[in-house]
């Protein structure tokens, strides 16, 4: 009998967008580190470091942040709430975190985390939400506007697929972008427009390169639905000034764009002179609810908390038809709900212990340190950066990111076109195979033609700082030493 | 200045798939239990019931079941790992839960629950979830063809994503059908190929049915690509025989479909001569690896545990090719993880604890009390539905759900169609009204053309069996009485 290979399914078969859609973050780069990780494992010193070491990703936790010990409190509690009924519960959790576990299961289906939730989230998650929502922006929030979601990704899916009908549907992305957006625009259907943030202004947002793109794109038979703004940024660290928000809610109220702003990093900004201001807050202060329609994205996965595995977030949409919320709130319900750890750490971040409560000053300290050292770490990485030949970073004012341009020499460049490489993925590869050092080549997120980037977090471990500075400028040189013209 | 409507979004410019996906376990009947429900809430005692009761959904916490203990002692400790450093805690929780939370800790990135795991799931996870199937099936799996997800619909979404190019593209379902696959099928642009369950054969499913409706697409120009089974069945609750199930995949292999098989019910089974065969171990016992490409869905929300709220499943796939589990693999990548609360639960009712372990017993007898009562509980629901007049109600072998069909008079069709309704949804609305059972009608489902049914779960609490049934028995009387011909 002849051995006949008939597979059901051959990848010519499968739906293009998929293999179409590219996700740098855990793309050829990432895949190539896992399996160097494997090799270490069976052959350790068999490279020139003892580990790898991922700084692909905002992944705070996977890289030893330690976990709000009152948000797990909490957790723990609603998850096994038979420790509530015991005495020595009392010694084990602070007081706040046992009432605010009790308040949380009281409002859940039947009082349970292991019941489907309402396809929104749970309503009074929603209200404790909504509430924390007000006191940040001074304007009352609704909670039937909420929609909690497992992270922020999966509510920007629902947004897109809300919003695409084909690829004559154009969404304004930023570039360099948080490549989530290319992949789901594509896994969607749509076309991605893209519009220049100014490296050399802090990588700010310019109104005018804005219309340019969107006369571009109705040139060419692109409807351009919604305008994709990143405040913090990612990967390029900016936070937008009020004037600059403002001057976009005016451009998409006047274009009848949808303004998706991804506010996920909301809670990380480090430098003083700049502080955080939500789009709904410059809505909210200047038009009608009829005028413009946003969506804001929020997540767990980021701030000081970084509860990335727990996934997570929701979105608030502002300024949205009845008839529209039903199609989302119909799309929801497919999935029935998110998850209710995720939805009850929403809560959490959205409403922490306030002043006076038993937990707040452990809260407000673990805080504290984690965003001071976040602060410092981007300024040490930023500094390094800065002082590589041919290396120049901008400031990290927040989110979790920096994004150096690298002038790669010709040399450099020819390598890596004779290795079928984009320049610098090529550069990220050396580097990975160098250093055992994960980071994300600038093509990933996109880039000014020409220009080449590499996106790090601001992660690694405050201690392990001096000796990955020396680990990237060893790397740094004898890679422009080598390539040099 | 006139008040100008604008908004950025009207309905009629969204995405048409999304319009015209239906989703009935949530739909308009719940939407009207929810509006019941809030009416009741402001004014109580303003309908001839207290309470709305839902039973259009699996969801077993919702209803008063307690989550297993031991699952629960594993994920209190595993969110809040503090307390396995405490000297009470060994008070609180049993020895092998402690054991097991340290085992996946130790599994986990950064060994928090914290940060986002592999795409695919936490590795040390997925291994303990490949020796549960191991020891289901008497053959081995690879922890790497074995993907977790935020519920099983997320990996069904994933699945059609990745098989359906065009509306020329068609996936074969029974009829009737749990809506997820219709409303997946829509959204992502493909055609939904019905076939015909047997109602006179307790829903069994027949082969040359099948082969005519592969037929009939074909000659409609229809690429069929995958055919659905859900075993133990939803709505219906049949149990597939071994014969069955080997024509099944036969049929696959030669016609070249993928094989989806939805066994999220693989624990419920209530009748002593009918087991659950995972189609795995089919194919494994008379097929090479690359003859049949399957999928298996399996979820936490569903069997004894019924952690509906957790979001927690995997799929398990077999004889697909390496370059499409790659394009499957980038997809998870783009979301980054499923929820590790979810991920730990889905490794934990692969692996329950053991005889021997200190939590076996407590185990045991929570798991089997409550299989015992669900069978109890299916066994008085369908006796009562085949008490009433012009019902009859198939025997529900598994799952959660009855079926029951019913003979609706002339008169009551006529009454519905001046409604403008489905005569089923016609049934279920006056029975929602009448009484604050919230059941979901046949047609949500899809049934033979001409026949009526609803969909009732068989998750009432036991004490309350008596009093729903009398209700439901009142009803049907007064509404067959009102509408007889």
């Amino acid at each position: 009998m002849s051995f006949i290979k008939t597979p059901a399914v051959p990848v010519e078969s499968i739906n293009p967008k998929v293999k179409d859609c590219e996700y740098a973050v855990r793309g050829e780069i990432f895949n190539h580190a896992q399996r160097l990780q494997e090799e270490l494992e069976k052959n350790p010193g068999s490279r020139p470091f003892d580990e790898i070491i991922y700084y692909n990703l905002g992944n705070p936790q996977a890289l030893g942040q330690k976990p709000i010990t009152f948000f797990r409190q909490v957790l723990a509690l609603c998850e096994y709430p038979a420790l509530l009924d015991s005495d020595e519960t009392h010694k084990l959790f602070s007081s706040d975190a046992i009432s605010r576990a009790k308040k949380i299961l009281s409002t859940l289906t039947g009082k349970s985390t292991g019941a489907y939730s309402h396809s929104k989230g749970v309503k009074g998650l929603r209200e404790m939400i909504a509430d924390g929502i007000a006191l940040r922006d001074g304007y009352p929030a609704n909670p039937e506007d909420i929609f909690l979601t497992d992270g922020a990704s999966a509510a920007v899916h629902m947004i897109l697929q809300l919003l695409i009908r084909s690829e004559n549907d154009g969404i304004l992305c930023p570039i360099p972008q948080y490549p989530l957006y290319s992949a789901a625009i594509t896994l969607h259907g749509g076309t991605l427009v893209p519009y220049y943030l100014s490296e050399a202004n802090n990588w700010g947002l310019e109104v005018f390169e804005l219309k340019g793109r969107l006369d571009w794109a109705r040139e060419n038979g692109i409807s351009v639905k919604a305008m994709v703004v990143i405040n913090p940024g990612n990967p390029t660290g900016q936070v937008l000034s009020e004037s600059n928000q403002q001057e976009i809610v005016e451009l998409c109220r006047k274009e009848g764009l949808v303004l998706l702003a991804d506010e996920v990093y909301q809670d990380n900004v480090y430098v003083k002179d700049k502080k955080f201001i939500s789009f709904k807050r410059i809505i909210r202060s200047g038009y009608r609810e009829d005028e413009i329609s946003m969506v804001s994205f929020q997540s767990i996965s980021k701030g000081y908390y970084g509860e990335c595995g727990k996934r997570g977030g929701y979105m608030e949409l502002c300024g949205f038809r009845e008839d529209v919320k039903d199609q989302i709130y119909k799309v929801a319900s497919v999935n029935l709900c998110s998850n209710t750890s995720g939805q009850i750490l929403a809560s959490l971040i959205m409403n922490p212990p306030k002043p006076g409560e038993e937990s707040h000053k452990l809260f407000f300290s673990e805080k504290e340190a984690i965003l001071s050292s976040l602060g410092r770490r981007a300024k040490a990485l930023e500094d390094a950066f800065n002082s590589m030949e041919g290396v120049s970073c901008q400031k990290a004012e927040g989110a979790m990111y920096l994004f150096p341009r690298i002038k790669l020499p010709n040399k450099a460049i020819e390598a890596a076109k004779k290795a079928s490489m984009v320049p610098d993925a090529f550069y990220a590869l050396r580097l990975l195979d160098a250093t055992g050092l994960v980071l994300v080549p600038g093509s990933g997120f996109g880039q000014v033609p020409g220009t080449w980037h590499v996106r790090t977090t601001i992660l690694p471990d405050e201690s392990k700082i001096p000796a990955i500075v020396s680990r990237l400028k060893a790397f740094h040189e004898s890679f422009m030493s080598e390539f040099q013209d």
